[in-house]
């Protein structure tokens, strides 16, 4: 895809990291784009704010998206690669496509997608990396219970 | 695992089932138990009944269990198969072992689980079957947009 198009609608998923660092939370958001660009929905982490473990940044946001009869020709955005959740989510739900703007401080199941068809746009955007690096080197814990290890 | 402990766990499972198709939703209810025995969740798919494409029955359960710091020696069950995105929230958590009601109407992640490690028992329930065949025999179309066929 347009590399330009893929950091545009990367702006609205660190928007939504950035929204949920200000509430106290993990900064992770995510953004589910329609194929004719439209913003079906967006969200963060909530597992802090809500003490919601199952609110990740991509179910956030396909959660917002509400019930959709095909995810045909859809994007799912994220700040940072997917864990085997939210990997398992897009696999499942037949997302084609996946722009991630990180994948340097956690590297999910993005590969697993790929090997089975889903389009990965990986950024390496240093502003994702900045924002994840500072957060776990400061909330080692949080961060350690948000992926389960 | 000891078969009678887990129909007994299963049976939490199926009446979240019940409740669900009460509702007037799509009928898989599912249950997360802690290493000892405790029910720390249970809920069932919420597609229908809250719009919410996200909440399958075992990510209902998972919320309703509320933050837990490990997920060692739990297990997670569910009346049918877990599809890709559940499966991935097993893998992603840690959770040990997963109780299957049935895998015969639908066959979901459980075989890549078992080859990560997870402990699969399936127990194949004739009532989980039943209901679930009778219900996609019945509404074809809710069922193919919650596995996003």
């Amino acid at each position: 895809m347009d590399q330009q198009q893929a950091r545009a609608w990367l702006a609205t998923a660190v928007a939504e990291a950035r929204a949920g660092l200000a509430e106290g939370g993990i900064p992770i958001g995510a953004a589910l784009y329609g194929p004719d660009g439209t913003l079906l929905g967006r969200g963060h982490n909530l597992r802090v704010q809500n003490d919601d473990p199952s609110m990740h940044a991509e179910t956030a946001a396909f959660q917002a998206a509400g019930r959709q009869r095909t995810y045909r020709g859809t994007t799912m955005v994220t700040t940072l690669s997917p864990c085997w959740y939210c990997s398992g989510l897009v696999r499942q739900f037949g997302i084609p496509r996946v722009v991630i703007g990180e994948a340097a401080t956690f590297h999910g199941g993005h590969d697993w997608l790929a090997e089975h068809g889903v389009e990965i746009v990986l950024l390496d955007a240093p502003e994702c990396v900045e924002m994840m690096r500072a957060f776990v080197k400061d909330n080692p814990a949080l961060w350690n219970e948000d992926i389960g290890e």
